[in-house]
């Protein structure tokens, strides 16, 4: 059965790898699985055939024969329980790389992406700057905090896991604001997710995907 | 195994059941298990002890033997998928509702929780009260899309499954602020979540937990 995700047709980061799509396409290409990707415009986001596959209308979704499914947590955690590379064989070292999917999901993502939008979204606003330390300090919290777990480890639990996969790239979005280079040990954890064949061909992929249509 | 798992010992909602701890009661009062409780004080959070347990230095944890998790929604799926009654046995049937947890968690409830942040964190900021209004108008853009696809039906797909337990969850926090009463279908959503057994006794025991504390 064919795999099918979607991705915008113009990713707001014209290619730099932090739209969600990305996340799926290294845990597709981790898996060694083949898929197809359709381009969806913002309009179409909003439209009720893109809504039926994703009630808030964002990317990505995944679809494969009879299912469909949005929520790129949700779409690795289905990959790396099918397939072998994602997740560690015991049962307990099992559901600890899932905690570490959830925590980078919710936990170091959410004061991440307030940067954009103290940016993006309230950008215009008169109090858009003035909140930039506020949001940063939060992030510096919890990059504190996970650099003091992840020690001089390679990764979170020791394989590469899906909760590793998640969290190199909810910290990839914390690098254009500087912030993950003020964490060496981090910045270092990034760059060897970045070295895994399966992201550079992720990357790749979504780079030709974008500059094709810039 | 006896399962422990730790909650505030004094919760800042005082027992109205907004806590992380009320989900993971939940979920364990559906699948019938029984549970211990150890509270953890803001002071005992950010200690070596806990941060062992949970990196971030939050509430809830899990320990069931050897096993030692952190992060509810990591927590609530570890349950749901070794116990009847949180997940259906169909296995795409199952995805879906994993994916309605993810959704909950990640793009559900961080547009809610901005409310804390501006009433508790930047409460005394000028622009706290300005910031308002656009927070609630990005809850109402998500409440809006969920209402849409959940129309009227019971539950989000089908049976009731752990998707849902978070969703209601998630929205009991957009409550205190009523918003969730604009929405009279997912309302009606939260108050059937609120009349399961499993529910009113999660929520009795946490409450007697915060008052026997204050």
């Amino acid at each position: 059965m064919t795999i099918t995700i979607t991705a915008f047709e113009r990713s707001p980061d014209g290619g730099m790898g932090l739209a969600r799509d990305t996340r799926v396409r290294w845990a597709l290409e981790e898996a060694g699985l083949a898929y197809e990707v359709r381009p969806v415009s913002f309009a179409a986001m909003k439209e009720p055939a893109h809504l039926a596959l994703h009630p808030f209308g964002q990317i990505p979704t995944f679809e494969e024969g009879d299912l469909a499914l949005f929520e790129s947590g949700s779409i690795i955690l289905h990959i790396a329980s099918r397939h072998p590379g994602l997740l560690p064989e015991d049962e307990n070292a099992r559901a600890r790389a899932i905690t570490w999917m959830f925590a980078a999901l919710n936990t170091v993502e959410p004061p991440i992406l307030e940067i954009v939008i103290a940016k993006f979204i309230e950008g215009d606003k008169p109090w858009s700057q003035e909140r930039m330390p506020l949001i940063k300090g939060r992030i510096r919290t919890r990059l504190n905090q996970l650099s003091a777990r992840l020690g001089d480890a390679e990764w979170l639990d020791r394989n590469f896991s899906a909760g590793d996969l998640l969290m190199v790239s909810v910290l990839l979005r914390a690098r254009p604001s500087g912030i993950l280079d003020e964490f060496p040990s981090l910045a270092a954890y990034v760059a060897r997710g970045e070295a895994r064949p399966a992201y550079k061909r992720a990357f790749a992929d979504q780079l030709a995907f974008n500059t094709a249509r810039h």
